[in-house]
Formats: structure tokens, C-alpha cells, sequence
């Protein structure tokens, strides 16, 4: 047994409560290494194992196979060691490493279940289908608000163009997100900033004027809630922009400026070229950094949190550059939203692995920039082939709760990248396949405002490009494959909440699979990325609930004999 | 390579700050299978590697060695890959695995060292020597406060014996705790309660009679603070006393209680014979669970640790069955108690592995059990020898910062264990060589009241009896190791905040070595765990700060020549 390969912690991903008396527990081996993993378990008040439940693999990377368990006991309180069987050798691993016999006092504990520490990221957005809208490009609903200088929708922008998109627009086009049939709206920046981005903010507390007022956030929220829809704001907590008044303040106050600790200034007068303060990134002299460990700071940002969503009945937020304020302002962050709406969604925006963040304490969940990765190499690029695709997805998966990862942004674009059409260079089934991936797999589909009528555009600004509105430049084919693929998710919740485990994944072929399954219910998702017709047999597949003897695929309505079926050169089978 | 003992994740203690510009990062691979390991960092909005710094190995256990490297970036914003060399292959390892060539947004990233993030435990708490009474048993100095059917003093202990011990009993022995040179007391609890340990709190405002009130209370704290030492209490907030006043008025009123939600009651009227309401362990009566997610029951026991900290000025608290509270309930408390005094000192009762309560938003310090159950099988039991005991030791020692390393309760027995000294079988010299490991090693060492002079007991109820102060029935020359070695720690800071390394573990001698070190500063400690003399090269250990020309024996002051040293049956070297 390779021992270097098995790991085990008693908290985090690896052991966290799904109910109040059920524990779900993983163990990671090298993979192929096991032929059977057990969990013993018992009360820790009992001095001796009571039950023993299989284990089976649930996730699998390059390196490692990940067995799953769920163990269940009525006094919560648990112990456990598990039994590793290699064929060769079976052996008991413990919180104390492996021993041939079980000895006392080396097994793991979840001492107990407690009741606050069953947490998960809201039940609307788990699985929910969220849409993107950078403001400034979506639809010019009143020209009477645009800025000076405001340049013609077609034209390509450049850092710092204005089109006029604004508010009024998105409500003008409000039609288009019901049509498509998503579940929420999240908006980047909105308050007062003198950029088109606005992530520089000026006035926490006001609707920046060329996108509208008060009033218009009022029925867009209304209009939202009306169809459904949840909106949540963008919040850039990070740093302000230099017109924010507490810095305006220090600029003219110097060290007497009752805020000349908001920010890291290194001694004054102050100067903004170069800066000497702290910023966003290097030196962007508009973006002060926020010393969000100042308590005057947190409060104000707290109350601006609290204030929109009590006073406008937002649902929650996405947070700007959210890995760079410490740990503990997003502690209390959390504290302070979920008091005003317990039912407040929180997302930060993390690229990297993001574990530390999603433990019950700061985010609901992160934008799934790790999956966009594995979709870019997958399907964009072909630079992956199937298997490591399934590894890479796996090791997403791995590190959180299942809640969390149905709660995932998983995105395959955004204002902050090249879009996912140009990645595949123009190639829309390529496209139209990795939707069909992101659409059916586990987590929140983000789908960046246009990606969906074939918009193109390399890295910001060319991503952030007028929506296409004319019907006759729209891609009206990939529309409707997008409206289906969303209807599919509304009518089977296995898409939404199901779990999930890659079922096929064969890097000669290039077909990737995967089943979603809950009670009674299972979905298998079969994609061809390639250009070749490839063949599966639909019999070989490991069916999470059991081969069914007939299967329906829901995108054609047609039945299927459960032998060998045909995909077509990038083709998606979504069978039940 | 062996690629699946590679580890690394960029929070925990694999990756965390000990400067507002500087990160410690820990790599784990195969013991043995690398020749070298370096990380490769750079600031993450530029994107090229810059730096490049050596790793060196900090820790070992039987499988893994444990790489670690302190960075520096003045923008505090680290990108950073590994290279790792076997001498057969030349790899990166980076967030998305391994390669053999460097590619783009394959790294780790710790985004920013935030101020706040940048916690320890206090820095009084690093490296102080603990004295742990149970008042009950410590010293009768009010024969008047004396409860009825109080039992002579040196009768053995039942579960129920009363033997009169109080706070003025504490007081009038306090010599005992100068002398002894120790920096932090902790009672066990002292709230009302009708039992003899208090575990079953009748009211927390109230000190229980038998021990004194709130002005013995207000004597003892203030002197210890004028003895320089630090004193803590002990919160039992997982449960309370069925006297408990909310407990009370459920039993009388049942579900009309306003009361009623504080505890988990199966159906009214409330009955106690079997209990049918949840409590501590399984079915105790007179200990009904607290339901701590409950928003009164947490400002409640919140008002209570406040109350203590500020009116008392006491200066940390105990928790009692910590793990089986919510983590929620942990980091509110944390808020509460550290608002009212930044320096107060909190630390957990959890058995098992705590990381996940050491983050920094919950606990100080635990008491270190795993550390405690190494001590029992190696110089207690003698069942597993030095190496295995470096392992165990490694084990513990990877999974917290280094700050909270030096904070970890270390005991050797606890009111919860079998004394040391029994364990030992009854040889002295056992409990003399365990007792230098542990006033030297790095943490807190904890001494539980009596183990310094002999004392000895089987488990609870026979681990609590009554203090010897006849001073021909204490061991004496114990007391003087106990002192000497105290005060060693006094006198060489780097006993109490030193890095430590273990640098001999030789299963076959089962000669243990391990050096403290912090700048210009260095001591090798050696412990000779066998019956027979043993001989040890002082050139062949690896001094972290380069091998001396000359040594000082710190316990008998006599230089020694760099060469071969005998350790006598169970001795001890203390080396500078």
C-alpha cells in the first residue's frame, strides 16, 4: 500500500455533517492502490468500534483516488479509523498513522455535530443559473444620463470609453434574461465612480448618475424579484477610488485628516504620482488600499453592505479582489449580512484554490476560476485531453463541501478575461459544447453578459464590448441552445442539486462524461470534444443508481437501447 | 519522485506570515526521496519568477520530511512554484500538480499579508510554564468553609469525597508556586456547584462557598499578578449543572419555560431518571447539554467570560469539552473576550488533532493530549522508542504556526489521566527525564499540581488527591529537578520561544535529542531514555546554527570538547 498517498483530516472537506446525525467522510489514496476502504465508527464515549460502512470512490485525479463514505449516528458523536485493503496487506489508518492491529487512542473524532456548524451557502443558489452584466455595455435604456464623450455601442472600447449602458437599459431588456430563463443577476460595480468599471469608488452610498438613481435600483430590484430573478451588487471593499471622500479628506488634511489611517500612507503630504500609499495591484494611484483591519473601516464598509441589502433588498454580494482583505473583516462581514438577511449570498472573488475562504466562516462561495481553467484547456484550446480534464475538475471538487460546490460561480468567462469564443477561436461548437458542460455540470453556471448570442473579444477592454442586440448579428442557433440547455436544468433539479462523479473519461477518444444523481433520479452527460464521430457504450458506463434497461436522451426526446451509441464530432448526450 | 507525498496548500501551517512582509512555507515530501527542494516566488501582478530560495528540512515523521523556507516580498503579494530535485528528475510543483517546465497560472499564491491575519497566541502565553490545581485538593486553608462530610485529607479520593480544598488554601501555599518558578495558574472550576471537581456549574457568578467568594477571589488575583504570574479559569459552558437556574425553571415550568430552548429536551415534562433532554457525555443527569447555537445561551455564556476577564482582571479562560461547541459560538467568544482584553489567553480542551480550531479565529492553544500520549508510550511505557517518538512529535508540530507550537498546553497528566508518576510504574527517573523533555521542548509546559514532588494516582477519581505537604513524604530531589529545570527556562529565552528541531533520534540507543534555536542563541537538549549509559558525538549533531567549538553543560555548568559524551541511564544533557 503506498501509505505516502493516504490522507485523512477530521475536518474541512474531508469530514463535514450533511445532516444533524450523519456525517460525510472522505479518504484519499493513490489511485488504483485500494481494492476496498471502510470506515469503522463508534460513539467516543464507547470505547469500541460498532459499525463499519464501505467507502466508494467518489472522485478521482491523476495521483489519487477519493473514497466517500456517509456514517450515521443518533448521539453525533464520532470516532473512526478506516480499514485499507490492497490485496496485499489490510491496514488500519488512524489520526496517528497505520497500524496492522487497532490500538486504543489513535482514532480520528468529529467530537460532535452541532447544529451551527451545519452550514451551507443558501439553498436558491445552489445550482442556480447566474447572469453577468457589466453595466456600462449591456443596453442604453436613457441617453439623457450619458457621460461626455460617450462613444458610438459598435465601436471597439478601449480602457476608457463610454457606450451609456445603464440601468434603465438592463430593465428595457429585462425580457431577454426571463427568455433565457436565469435564476440571477449579478451586476459589477454601479455606485458613483468616475471609470466606466467603477470598481474605483467614489460614493458608496450612490447609483453612479450616467446609470441611473435610487429609484432605478427600486425597479430593477422589484422587476428581479417579480420574474424571480435574484440581483446580487458587486462590492469592492478593497480599496476605494480616489475620489472616495475619506481620501479626498487625507489628500487635503494630510496626517491631521481624522481618516489618515483608512489608509497605508507612507508619510505626507500625500502624492499620487507615483503614489506613496498603499493601492490596488502597483501604484494604480485611483485605487487607495482600505486598511480594512481599522474598525472605523470595517464599520463603514459593513454599513454599506447592511444598507443595500435592508434597504434595497438585494441578495447579496460579490466581493472584489476578496483574497487581499484579511480573514477576519470577512468573519465579520458575514456576520453583519447574514443578520439583516440569513438568506444573503456572498462570493468572493478568489482565482486560486480558495478552501480557506469556504468553511462556514467568510463566502458562500468563489468565482470558479480554477474550472474556467480546465474548460479554456479542455475546450478552447484542446491543450488537455479528457482524463485530465477529469482530474482537474476532480481536484476543484475535492476541496469543499458538496453545498459549496453547487454554489460555485463556475464561469468560463468574465469582464476580466478573453472571451470564451475568441479562446476557442471563433469555433462555436466548441463553445456551444463547453456550455453544454458548464450548464449540466455541478455548481452555478455564470454566463457572462453576450457569450450567449456568440459575442467575441479578447482580454478586458475588448471583452467588455456593446451587447448585441441586432438579431441578425446575434448567433440565434447558440441562443437557443443556451434557452434549452437552461430549460433542462429547471426541469430536472438532478442537474441542480444532484451530486456528481465523472463516469467516463477516455483521452483517445476524447469523450468526457459525467452522471448527476440524487434519489431516484440520475443524468448522465456525454461530451465529444473532438472532430470525429466517437462511440460509447452505454452499457460500460458505471451508472451511480444502477444500469437502467432503457434511457432517454433529453435533448432529442429520443429513446435509447442501453449498447453502443453514436456522438457526433463535438456532441453532447444528456441521457436519463 | 514520489509524487504523492508532495503536499502543499497555501493557508494552514503550510503557509502562513511571521511579518508583515514575510511568509513561512512548509513542503512536504517522502522522507528521503528529495535531494533538494526550493521555492520559486515572485509578486503576483508581475508575472515571472524572481527569487529563489533553498528549503530546508524542519520536521520529520516516519513518512515525510517537512521543508520549510521563510520569504520575503516587500508587496507581500506571493506567487510561488516549488522545484523539487530527486537527483533522478528536476520538477515543478505548483497548485495544479507537477510539470517538468514552468508554465503560466499553474502557482500557489498567497494573496496578501494582511495585518490582521498576522495573529498569535499571547505573547506571555509563548513558552510559559503552567501550574494546574484542583482546588478541591490543594490546600484547606478555611476549615470553616469546609462542606459536610468533608474526609480527612489523605484518605484516598472517591468520586464523591470531599476533602475541604479552597482558594485560602491556595493562597496560604502560594510560596510553593514562586518557588517553583512558574509563570500561569489554572484552577480547574471554582464556580457554585455541588460536586467536587464543579464541572456541573450551579452558578457561573457565583464562586462555590466551599472554596471562598468573590474578595478571595479579588486576593488571589491580585497575588499572582504581583508575583508576575498569570492566572486563568475554567469555562464550562458545553454543559451546565441540572442546579443552573434556566435548567431549574424548565423542570418546574416544562415548556413554558422561557428557558426551554436553552437545552435539546425530547418531550415535557422534563425527566431526569433517564434524563430525556441531551447531555454531556451519555445520559449524566445533573449535566444538560447547553445549546449553544441558541442567540440567549451565547450572550449569556458570552456575559459570563466577560465578566470574569474585566471585574477580575483574570487573564485567559480553559474551555472545557471546547470541541464538542459549535466553531461559531468559539469565534463570537473570541470577539467577546478579546475586546475586553486583547492579552487574554484562550485555549481548548480537545483531545485530538486541533488544527481546526487554531486558525486564529477561535483558540490560543489547546491542551496538547497527542504530545502527552507520545510522553506515556515513550518514557512511560517504553512502547515505542526515540525515533518513533520524533515522529509523533514531527506529527504534531506540522500542523500549527510556530506562535501557536509555543503556546500548546504540554502535559504530562492532567485531573483527566492517570498521574505521570503511576504511569511510570513508580520509577522516578521515568518521570524526572520525561519532565526535563518537556520544561525544555517547545510549548507550555503544564505541571499538574503534585507531579512535581511524586506524587501519584491512578485515573480519576485517585489522580485528585489531596496535595503532600508533609515534606518527608515529598520527594524532594524531584522538586529540585523541577526547579532547576524551571528556572533554566528562565534564564535561556530560547528555551521558551526558540524554533525547535529534533537532531537525534536513535531507536537503538533510544537516546531522543532536539535543539532550541533562535538568533545567535542555541541549545541541544539530549535525553537518554534507556537503563543503560550511552554515548553520543556532539560533532555528529547537527547544531542548527553551526556546530560549537565548545560546549556548556547548562545543568552542572561543566564545559565538554566537542566529541563523544556519555549520557548516563536515563540522563540528561542540557548543551549550549
Amino acid at each position: 500500500m503506498l501509505r505516502e498517498a493516504v490522507h485523512h483530516a477530521a475536518h474541512g472537506s474531508y469530514a463535514y455533517p450533511v445532516g444533524l446525525d450523519t456525517l460525510r467522510i472522505t479518504l484519499r489514496a493513490a489511485r488504483g492502490d485500494l481494492q476496498r476502504a471502510a470506515v469503522l465508527y463508534w460513539d467516543r464515549y464507547i470505547h469500541a468500534p460498532k459499525y463499519t460502512v464501505e467507502m466508494s470512490i467518489a472522485a478521482e485525479d491523476e495521483l489519487f483516488a477519493y473514497y466517500q463514505a456517509d456514517v450515521r449516528l443518533e448521539t453525533k458523536r464520532f470516532a473512526y479509523v478506516f480499514v485499507l485493503d490492497d490485496g496485499r496487506e489490510c491496514l488500519f489508518y488512524t489520526e496517528k498513522g497505520f497500524f496492522p492491529d487497532l490500538r486504543p487512542d489513535v482514532q480520528f473524532q468529529y467530537p460532535y455535530i452541532a447544529a451551527a456548524d451545519l452550514w451551507e451557502p443558501p439553498k436558491w443558489a445552489q445550482g442556480a443559473v447566474i447572469y453577468q452584466i457589466f453595466p456600462e455595455r449591456f443596453a442604453n435604456g436613457d441617453p439623457a444620463n450619458d457621460p461626455p464623450g460617450t462613444e458610438a455601442w459598435e465601436l471597439p472600447p478601449t480602457r476608457t470609453s463610454f457606450k451609456g449602458g445603464d440601468l434603465k437599459g438592463i430593465i428595457q431588456r429585462f425580457q431577454h434574461l426571463v427568455d433565457l430563463g436565469v435564476d440571477v443577476l449579478y451586476l459589477t460595480p454601479i455606485f458613483a465612480s468616475p471609470s466606466n468599471h467603477k470598481y474605483d469608488t467614489a460614493d458608496y452610498y450612490q447609483i453612479d448618475p450616467h446609470f441611473g438613481d435610487a429609484e432605478t435600483v427600486r425597479e430593477l430590484v422589484a422587476l428581479c424579484h417579480r420574474h424571480g430573478i435574484r440581483i446580487i451588487f458587486d462590492a469592492v471593499f478593497n480599496h476605494c477610488g480616489s475620489e472616495f471622500f475619506a481620501f479626498q479628506d487625507v489628500l487635503r488634511k494630510g496626517a491631521k485628516s481624522p481618516y489618515a489611517r483608512w489608509f497605508n500612507i507612507e508619510g505626507f503630504p500625500v502624492q499620487t504620482d507615483p503614489p506613496n500609499y498603499e493601492t490596488f495591484a502597483h501604484q494604480v494611484a485611483t485605487m487607495p488600499k482600505l486598511m480594512t483591519q481599522h474598525p472605523e473601516v470595517k464599520q463603514y464598509l459593513f454599513d454599506v453592505a447592511v444598507y443595500w441589502v435592508r434597504e434595497f433588498g438585494i441578495d447579496g454580494w460579490r466581493l472584489d479582489v476578496a483574497n487581499e482583505i484579511d480573514h477576519q473583516f470577512w468573519r465579520e462581514f458575514r456576520q453583519a449580512v447574514k443578520a439583516v438577511n440569513p438568506e444573503a449570498l456572498i462570493v468572493g472573488e478568489v482565482w486560486h484554490e480558495a478552501s480557506d475562504w469556504l468553511r462556514g466562516d467568510q463566502f458562500d462561495s468563489v468565482m470558479n476560476y480554477p474550472l474556467q481553467q480546465a474548460c479554456y484547456d479542455f475546450f478552447a484550446k484542446g491543450t488537455i485531453r479528457a482524463r485530465s480534464f477529469a482530474s482537474r475538475l476532480a481536484k476543484v471538487q475535492v476541496n469543499h463541501t458538496h453545498a459549496v460546490n453547487l454554489a460555485m460561480f463556475n464561469v468560463l468567462g468574465s469582464h476580466d478575461t478573453e472571451r470564451f469564443l475568441t479562446s476557442c477561436g471563433g469555433e462555436v461548437r466548441r463553445l456551444a459544447l463547453a456550455a453544454a458542460f458548464q450548464l449540466t455540470y455541478e455548481g452555478s453556471p455564470m454566463i457572462y453578459y453576450g457569450d450567449e448570442v456568440g459575442m467575441v473579444g479578447l482580454t478586458d477592454p475588448d471583452c467588455r464590448r456593446g451587447m448585441v442586440w441586432d438579431e441578425e448579428k446575434q448567433n440565434r442557433e447558440l441562443l437557443s441552445w443556451y434557452k434549452q440547455l437552461i430549460a433542462l436544468r429547471r426541469i430536472h433539479p438532478v442537474l441542480r442539486t444532484g451530486r456528481t462523479r465523472t463516469v467516463w473519461a477516455d483521452s483517445i477518444s476524447n469523450v468526457y462524461g459525467f452522471a448527476r444523481f440524487q434519489e431516484g433520479e440520475q443524468v448522465v452527460v456525454l461530451l465529444n470534444n473532438s472532430s470525429q464521430e466517437q462511440l460509447v457504450n452505454l452499457g460500460d458506463i458505471p451508472w451511480p443508481l444502477g444500469t437502467p434497461k432503457q434511457v432517454r436522451d433529453l435533448l432529442t426526446g429520443a429513446k435509447l437501447k442501453v449498447g453502443e451509441t453514436a456522438l457526433p464530432p463535438y456532441g453532447v448526450r444528456i441521457l436519463t
